[in-house]
């Protein structure tokens, strides 16, 4: 039987475009200012001059991406946020945004129009234009963002790099906007949630947040060895660095310090599922996941809030450090499109 | 009653935007060495010293742009023609594309690799390389491509700037590809049109080709005034590209002149539809629509293909002069998205 895409799923399809483009023969076509770095790093890179135009595309679907919950506001914020969160873990300082858009041809004008304004509230944050589109009609709302950034040459962070010593660390609490999500689908499960705590997850699932400044700054730092954005969950962003290093590099997670908040802790005490789980294995937060110089780390950490989380090994695997001193081998399951199920 | 979109349709859409992103006040933001162009021409403008960056992106889906007819492979290779189309239209030499995709799980591993292969066929083509892409599940097949390109600042090609007296024309005879879709959706009907014929015209539906060469030597020429390519049909492109002028003019397109070719008149004569139809409404051609100084045309037109269709004029009207010498005056109905049924 002929094997359909959901039998190798989306890291397979991408290995495949990789070595496709690796076999084309584009040494004839280079360009005297013009060359491009890895195609499986969270962006492109284009060079010009002393400067790389740092260009990512996102593609985002109401079924998938925009649970009902989401209002049109929040819906155009995040298509840009998941965007200009690929320059973020590239530390690029994004500059302009293209949104193509379908939609469907019942959508109401105001949803249109509070679509958009969420869409250029965003740019308005970020410090960018929307400098085009294209609008389509289609069965399902649509929003492909392209993302358009720039970052010196000398900073650009990239998703090789990291070396064993270094230390693993993320720019923010983990897990939250998965929480948030687990709120929102099980409505009645957490009516007795301290509502403070309720909000604040849901917060973080419908209004997330791209760390566009702190990787401007950890960019310019100098300590940086490999980043990227964690929009699968943890480990499946772990096993990123780990495959975009050319050395056999492992890293170590170490429980105790992984940045875990009350508001899941309490979550988890009344579901009985291990706060782990949200931490390790749901994406949407949007935070910078990176391996640091250990002799520059306190000098970033007095600049940026920054939670150490482990350090890079030679060990070619993720382990986690337990509370009990006990270490155990994970593997990746964050989100994966078209996984095979 | 609430007001859908579909009620102003995709032009009305998208004037929304422009008016929106005029009112944002992004002055404060201005960066040093980028700023951008209109919103409204067929890409955005980066400026890099002497050069333009030129973006622009373009979704497709397959219940609208991909007839069953299409193999994956056409749908990959039109996926880049279409963006390429909007370089060319804008005199840029394309430099590279993103391609993201949203891909039902049941889409087979080899419909995908030929769409791969379609896509990288026309990089190739075109001189540029695929810098990036994302891959998604999504109900319907979807493609959504940002292609970046580059043009020296002087020879930029803007749909504005057409002035009376200009010479109207186009690189290439017009409805080939609309004749082709007709033929295609009945195929019974014209099982007794000229095979030749007939293959002349699915080839335009299913493998159009951009105009990147000639847009490039257009531009370099310095008597194009503006210039769009042909998406959405020759009345509609007219009407952006009088639209678009700060002056209040027309344009007189003479029918004897518009080339419209044999397979096509053949066409018209077994269905007795007026071969104008197709050549004025539809689109699809990816032909380039030109406004050119009048003292320049001969000079161009020793270097390149092009047909002299009209001129400008200061009506403030698109005109049709007929064979028999009579005019009338025509209104835009190509192609729209979400257009008022």
């Amino acid at each position: 039987m002929p094997r359909k895409i959901s039998d190798i799923g989306e890291k397979g399809l991408i290995k495949r475009i990789l070595s496709k483009t690796k076999k084309s023969d584009f040494s004839s076509i280079f360009l005297d200012n013009f060359s491009f770095k890895s195609l499986s790093d969270d962006a492109a890179l284009i060079n010009l001059g002393d400067q790389y135009l740092v260009a990512t595309s996102d593609m985002l679907f109401k079924s998938t991406h925009f649970p009902d919950d989401m209002s049109y506001n929040q819906i155009g914020k995040k298509a840009v946020t998941v965007n200009v969160s690929d320059l973020a873990a590239m530390g690029a300082k994004p500059i302009g945004i293209i949104v193509s858009m379908g939609l469907p041809r019942d959508m109401l004008l105001n949803e249109f129009e509070e679509m958009l304004d969420g869409i250029l509230d965003m740019c308005s944050k970020y410090d960018m234009k929307l400098i085009g589109g294209d609008t389509n009609e289609s069965p399902e709302l649509t929003l492909c963002g392209t993302c358009l950034g720039i970052v010196q040459k000398e900073n650009v962070l990239m998703k090789c790099g990291a070396q064993t010593g270094d230390i693993v660390a993320v720019t923010g609490p983990i897990g939250l906007a998965a929480a948030g999500f687990e709120v929102l689908f099980n409505k009645t499960k957490f009516e007795d949630l301290n509502p403070n705590y309720k909000a604040h997850l849901i917060e973080h699932a419908l209004n997330p947040k791209a760390r566009v400044n702190e990787g401007i700054l950890l960019a310019k730092s100098g300590f940086i060895t490999s980043a990227t954005d964690i929009t699968d969950g943890l480990v499946s962003e772990v096993d990123e660095l780990i495959d975009a290093s050319s050395y056999k590099i492992g890293m170590t997670l170490k429980e105790e310090l992984l940045p875990i908040t009350k508001e899941i802790l309490e979550m988890s005490n009344k579901t009985g599922k291990d706060p782990l789980e949200f931490a390790l294995y749901y994406g949407e937060d949007f935070e910078l996941l990176l391996t640091i110089k250990k002799d520059g780390f306190k000098q970033i950490k007095e600049k940026i809030l920054l939670y150490e989380i482990g350090n890079v090994t030679s060990s070619g695997k993720i382990e986690i450090l337990h509370k009990d001193g006990k270490k155990s081998i994970v593997k990746s399951r964050g989100y994966e499109h078209l996984s095979p199920k």
